[in-house]
């Protein structure tokens, strides 16, 4: 049975608790980061839920902070699920690669955090996604498999890859159209994943809706590069932490919709980037589903058998008074 | 007068120096960080340097490491000259957005170490860049000008941005392409900028060969957005720290020489992923300036003036022997 751990915020003092039964079990030390927790935390919350005593607190009486700290690489698959790559004019097919890119980390913030539009965007959209929490250091190419993925993944967390589409799209590079401050709400819970749970890693049901009425909803068998090819993969590029986050992509549903006609028009390069822009727009602009302010986005990722679940996350939208010193 | 920094290896201990006279002046302490060495570092490399005595090497003697370390934020501009503009196909005028992605810290490499080629790369390419470390804590929007830069900028360093076309062109986000291990080779010196040295900022030159070819020949008064107006939308976007880098585009004179169709084509949704990848490589497969096994690549940074001096890259390119663990 795994672990839910939060990260959380109660008179100023950052701690880290355990879950049981709606209450949080406090843990008595605090970690300065993710990967401290995953050192000498994992083990001190195990043991505090088997004890079941000490301090406690309700979820309502505190602040959560995303169980993901900074500095974190935060390394994002994109058009992984055949029902979004329809949506955003793409071939369905699994491609010949995975499209990767990568997310400023301080885009992250708590499960019940505002997202705040930047109010020179006009096309604000949502993407649920399960996020692999790395836990160990990896530094060379290494053959991860669903036999051996534990050795990888020390847990998973729902991530809304909050992203400006206008800016994403019509730049060609994504980074900065996903970065923006509050654009990574993330947990409620990291969920520590036993060795025996990893199968389930396949099995886990992702569901989000805007006020109430459910947008997505897919399954991570659906996933077109799995997390153990990816892992792979990334392995042979880069250097991972323990404690970075790897985002696995969202699935169909999302606010945008492109033709391929519109998507080949914004990604021509002979066409001016005003006019590419332009389209962008006026292709999306009379969609219902761009999120606006007072918008609630709520996001679940439980496994079928119920046995695994990452919590339930809720975001109002907002938009920025922005201030420049 | 700046100071000229090198973060080296000598008998397996990491160490930093001030460069006087083509020695390297040793400093006492060590530092874990490029950060820690920002806040404690600076002022005992100027108070060595006026004294001038204690434990002295010589570049020959020890191995350079990158100034920058490891965690780093990397962000990188795109097509930020006009002349590489143009022989990426692009239109050469300044474009209504500033291009922005990033590159895997684990590219970070020391300037005289090896570039490693991917045994599947086959468009192996150099980018000569000026580097700014970020000298503060970016949390929030700040409007950076040519007057207050030195706030936000604590040095510069060459950064040569090793790319590997054929899977950066090929699977539209760069990050991968851009971030295999050793493609980041950065110094040797981290230049530390005194505030009266600000304005050479937009009068460097910088030079780059291979084999000694001269192949990059530009000054950073071409590049079409500043450092000061980059980093004032950048802090609109994300956080930075201190020890981050920015690199500001590359000029001409890269391998890579695409012409408006073959953009065209690579970057068509409904052509084929297959066919988009042969059309790139048949383009480029007959220049002869992709780097190969041996290839040796040089790369400069001075003021015109002479009174700013980045010092001297130098990169033999090898090819990998990839062992999977």
């Amino acid at each position: 049975m795994g672990l839910q751990i939060v990260r959380f915020e109660k008179g100023n003092k950052e701690q880290w608790g355990v879950v049981r039964d709606k209450q949080i079990l406090v843990l008595k030390d605090s970690y300065r980061t993710l990967a401290d927790f995953l050192e000498e935390g994992v083990e001190k919350a195990r043991e505090l839920l088997a004890q079941g005593s000490g301090e406690t607190v309700l979820l309502t009486e505190i602040t959560l902070l995303s169980p993901v700290t900074k500095p974190a690489r935060i390394v994002c698959q994109g058009a992984n699920y055949s029902s979004h790559r329809s949506e955003a004019g793409l071939e369905a097919s699994r491609p010949p690669f995975n499209m990767i890119f990568s997310k400023a980390d301080s885009s992250l913030s708590g499960a019940y955090s505002e997202i705040v539009r930047p109010s020179h965007v006009k096309l604000l959209d949502y993407e649920i996604e399960l996020g692999l929490v790395i836990g160990t250091e990896i530094t060379n190419p290494v053959q991860v498999t669903d036999e051996n993925i534990h050795d990888y993944v020390a847990g998973l967390v729902i991530f809304n890859d909050v992203s400006a589409r206008d800016v994403q799209l019509s730049q060609g590079q994504w980074l900065k159209g996903k970065s923006y401050r509050t654009f990574g709400p993330t947990g409620p819970f990291l969920y520590i994943l036993d060795k025996e749970d990893t199968p389930l890693i396949h099995d886990l049901e992702l569901k989000l809706w805007v006020n109430d009425e459910l947008r997505q909803s897919a399954n991570t068998s659906q996933l077109i590069f799995k997390p153990a090819e990816t892992l792979t993969e990334l392995s042979e590029i880069m250097d991972l932490s323990k404690g970075d986050l790897v985002i696995t992509g969202t699935t169909g549903g999302v606010a945008l919709n492109l033709t391929p006609e519109v998507l080949g028009k914004i990604t021509n390069p002979t066409v001016p980037d005003q006019e590419k822009y332009n389209t962008l727009l006026e292709s999306q602009l009379k969609s219902e589903k761009y999120l606006k302010e007072g918008d609630v986005v709520r996001l679940q990722i439980r496994s079928t058998d119920g046995s695994i679940d990452l919590g339930e996350q809720e975001n109002k939208v907002v938009s920025s008074k922005v201030t420049i010193s």
